[in-house]
């Protein structure tokens, strides 16, 4: 509707211009010096396929929800609506103190909080419920990434670990409290000494048989929990990650819930917070550190669905290896990589469509003399530039969507196959996002640094995807170690490949450097290999392209379909074109690689008529773009 | 004198906190609980090279000047000094708002002034006056990015523009009042419709030959003057850019002095004045936009280098081509990029002196049951992302040290190579710095976005480096059309390639594709050429190691020599690794390839020991690295 509404300004702005653009269009920059804005929607094609139905193929659930919340937003000044060039654009001042941000945020989330936005996303049951809470989470990061990580930290860190971890006694407690917001959760399991290595933490906490309390001790200054979302101001309650000692066993990592401040916001006693400052983004979460000083919780609060403590003290768990015990712990924790990855993608479609959209509106150079000046999209550079990595993008919405239907109906079974996959899917969707923005950035030229064009503003806020929730260079090191042990297990037990999405590799056997050997993966040298970063890659790329395709399938409407064709095209040909391993390891000639960069800048030509539309498709309301979508320079203009 | 202060802490820390240091390093993590700090100069090898020596190659002039500077900076609260974990640091704050940061950005300039920084900058002759100008940017640099640009708009671009495009009525008038401060200066030449296409701005400026009064007016909303920096709030005169019509004839890009402001701030009459708003770094520097209706400003104005009209009414120009005209204008604006390529290594070199030496005191798993967590740059993989990167930032300091011996000691013949030089140099070298950051700002984790740790903020605050003063790409593509022009036409003429750095081509013919001809150049779609983009990078990768190895040559001392070799083999390796060129074009085989990287691996084990060294030669004070650099432990301890 609101995408009619600018056709229709547009086409009555170009009949009032119409005159004036005919001097530009006819004589040259020289003899006429005004340029004038036309919007991308009069010099571009007619949609040739049905951008609704392509949105919703993307997009893929939720659609209503979705608008609905996007104009929730749009609608209450608390999103810091801005006229520029005779549109409402929603977007943060992020020319705010880091404290004020926080405040805001609160605020933001209490309003979407009064009008249900929320309700059962920690009481919900079933596949719905669950897939409301995912879509909705996505507009919100579409929004904003400090709001969407304050409640993603609230409702999964926080709800995830109750309703993971937890039992009936503490989901009847603090479910519907939460899902409330009556009482503000943080997750505590970062310490400054350890991030990546949940295990080294070093966050005593010991039983108390007599009084039935388990006690909590940060007994050093690297134990101090750090990067905790929500603990600087607001939380009033965390899920502690600490060592287990029972009895002067330590029986590993494991959750407690500890109240950290009272209704009023004060701190409760033996407890410390401090601040961890201000950060290049997400200045809207109050990241602090908390030290705990002998805190006693009842016993109750152990969350206890993998291990328990009885009364008197003994340690009860159904799962004796230490190992097994901590993956049970860690492996709901997927829910993280698997939004990360998700909205990563949003990020990426903003930026695209702000990029496209001011390609196609805005000229440099002429190439005749005096000629008019060319469109930054039809320079081939340009197009090289943005289109394949829209042609991506669209691959990696698919990856996304297949991801999210992994976890969302994952079984213990497929608990292996959601790790790999959610870890290879962060890793190459955040970098791709990164990449993106930085491209896109760039090819806005200085527009793409001022904040309220938003381009360069996400690179800041989005920066630290590629390390929260697992490093991504760890991560693909683990996805390559589970294709080698998987690789080398299933030739010792001479059976096929199954689970992983390695069954390709039973019809012919992949080149693999001999040197590679199981003992070699138990080393620690492993993860200097090349071939560790390739072959997480070269998985990630398959796998996507499979999504990809099998979403194409599904589709019955014939210019979709094509469409669908090419840009599956461009990302195959390119994901040839990037990825050096398959110059490196023989598998393309030097000739065969030539036709491949030959064939990616035809792509590109075929692409470029259709490049508003395939932009167009991602359901992102203009109000949710920037002024440099639009008509930039009525944004600018003085009376502006 | 600072690091040996430094080192005797250290060592007192350390003898008093032997036992505690003594358990975890004999006992592993899971007995003993308590990380603690073990400062880089004790668990490294004592250095094998002179570092002030290799400082003194590497910052190559003015040592003494410099190190006055960066004390100066320390000695005032103006720099924001913090004590963390015992030591002093100076960073601006970046939490406050941008009209506070641009205030307190003015008040360091007049600190700086007030101390003699400036003396010589604008009436200083010569060569020793120009390098220590220049060597005093660099220290500036390092402390503030937004400090740098602010100063270098005011002496950079309008003095040089005074100085470059005036006469001595202009020099008489401008140039002392300029180094003093008495008025203020921006440099108008971008608009809102035309960034890199100067030729197309659209300012009209026509002459009044009753009045002797040129009338400069901005004739539509496109014109606007954009990103100027200064106008927005402090800059008391401009140069503006504009197009010169005589008797209805456009004479072209020409430059004028106006006044913008009085004494008093106040803005002057028919002149309008906008701010560009909030940036993602530089928001200490007033980006500002300006409207000129009717402006009257003296003929004595003109900046007459190049062209004048004389009172009558006449243009007068020695040049009579309109095009060499505009060349003769854009000519010395070449400063900036020699400025903005020299600041981005100093840029790289705070990344990587940090994120290295973190990298040598933050452990993360352990190999072996229950051992010590592994410093992360024993870990192979963060060797292979840290120290090529190190590497080449040595090799690009050589090539800095190059350019600007060119600029300094330019004469008319060279001006061509300096243009080309300098293009290549400043895309090169400020990619390299935003890589370098990112991969910095990676391998520190969480805390690399910590606003005080510096690496994170420098993305945003250099982000603006890639398209300002030219747009990288673009850039390269103008230096592969001229290697491409000056390989035909020296084909053509069949006279040896000289000046352009192709020299070596003449001893033998390289292989270039037949499809690129003449014509090929002059047509647009020659941009979408790969090989125009691999030709740029050869360029440059090329001359950076011909002015290591010419650096290197001039190396008497054994050990520093030893070093560089290492050194430069690093560059040379991961350049043949990393540019798909060679594979892409068979240059190298696969088998080649293959060796390359195997050699890579086993250079960074060499280098490793010498890791801290390497960044320590920097000559970068330790009040101007970060918290993390040294120990992050006490930084972030309760008590700080």
């Amino acid at each position: 509707m609101e995408k009619v509404n600018f056709r229709t300004q547009v086409l009555t702005r170009h009949l009032l211009n119409n005159d004036h653009r005919g001097t530009t269009a006819t004589a040259g920059i020289s003899t006429s010096p005004c340029l004038s804005y036309t919007p991308p929607e009069l010099s571009s094609k007619p949609f040739p396929f049905d951008v609704n139905s392509m949105r919703k193929l993307m997009d893929g659930h939720n659609i209503e929800d979705r608008d609905w919340l996007f104009n929730l937003m749009i609608q209450s000044n608390l999103f810091n609506p801005k006229l520029r060039g005779g549109k409402i654009f929603v977007v943060p001042d992020y020319n705010q103190s880091m404290e004020q941000q926080r405040e805001i945020t609160m605020k933001r989330i209490q309003y979407l909080l009064d009008h249900g936005v929320f309700e059962g996303w920690l009481t919900g049951k079933g596949f719905d419920a669950e897939m409301r809470k995912l879509a909705l989470l996505e507009v919100i990061e579409i929004f904003d990434h400090s709001l969407a990580i304050k409640i993603g930290v609230h409702f999964f860190l926080w709800g995830g670990a109750i309703l993971f971890f937890g039992t009936k006694r503490h989901h009847d407690k603090w479910l519907k409290a939460s899902e409330d917001y009556h009482i503000k959760g943080c997750f505590a399991m970062t310490e400054l000494g350890h991030g990546s290595n949940v295990r080294g933490i070093e966050t005593i906490t010991a039983y108390d048989s007599k009084t039935e309390e388990f006690v909590i001790n940060t007994p050093c200054e690297s134990a101090q929990k750090y990067w905790i979302g929500g603990a600087a101001n607001h939380a009033t309650h965390t899920v502690v990650f600490s060592q287990l000692n029972i009895d002067g066993n330590n029986q590993g990592v494991h959750a407690f819930i500890t109240q950290i401040r009272d209704g009023d916001g004060n701190i409760c006693p033996n407890i410390r917070i401090a601040d961890c400052g201000h950060k290049i983004g997400l200045n809207g979460v109050d990241n602090g550190r908390i030290w705990f000083d002998n805190v006693r919780i009842p016993r109750e609060n152990l969350l206890n669905s993998v291990a328990d403590v009885s009364a008197d003290g003994k340690y009860l768990s159904a799962i004796k290896d230490p190992d097994q015990r901590f993956g049970a712990f860690m492996a709901p924790l997927t829910s993280g990589r698997v939004t990360i990855a998700l909205s990563a993608v949003y990020s990426t479609k903003i930026s695209l469509a702000i990029a496209i959209r001011y390609s196609l509106t805005r000229r440099a150079f002429s190439i005749t003399p005096n000629g008019d000046e060319v469109l930054l999209l039809d320079y081939p550079s340009h197009q090289r530039r943005l289109l394949p990595l829209l042609a991506k993008t669209y691959a990696m919405t698919f990856s996304g969507n297949y991801l999210k239907l992994l976890y969302v109906k994952r079984t213990p079974q497929l608990i292996k196959t959601l790790h790999v996959v959610s870890s290879a899917l962060k890793a190459t969707l955040t970098w791709h996002n990164m990449r993106t923005l930085q491209e896109c950035r760039e090819a806005c030229g200085g527009q793409g640094l001022k904040t309220e064009n938003r381009i360069g503003q996400l690179k800041g806020e989005f920066d630290v995807q590629s390390t929260f929730e697992g490093d991504n260079n760890v991560l693909m090191q683990q996805v390559s170690k589970a294709m080698l042990a998987e690789y080398v297990a299933a030739k010792r037990r001479n059976k096929p490949f199954k689970d992983l999405g390695l069954e390709h590799m039973n019809k012919s056997c992949p080149v693999i450097p001999s040197h590679l050997t199981n003992s070699t993966l138990r080393s620690a040298q492993f993860q200097g290999y090349q071939l560790a970063e390739d072959l997480g890659r070269a998985y990630s790329d398959r796998l996507i392209l499979q999504t990809f395709i099998e979403a194409e399938n599904n589709v019955t409407d014939t210019p979709l379909k094509e469409m669908l064709g090419l840009i599956r095209s461009m990302y195959v040909l390119v994901t040839l074109d990037e990825d050096v391993a398959f110059l490196r390891y023989g598998y393309l000639t030097v000739e065969a690689a030539a036709t491949v960069r030959r064939e990616i800048v035809k792509l590109c030509a075929e692409i470029r008529p259709h490049a508003l539309s395939l932009v167009s498709s991602f359901g992102i309301p203009d109000a949710f773009l920037s002024p440099i979508a639009f008509d930039w320079v009525a944004a600018n203009s003085w009376s502006n």
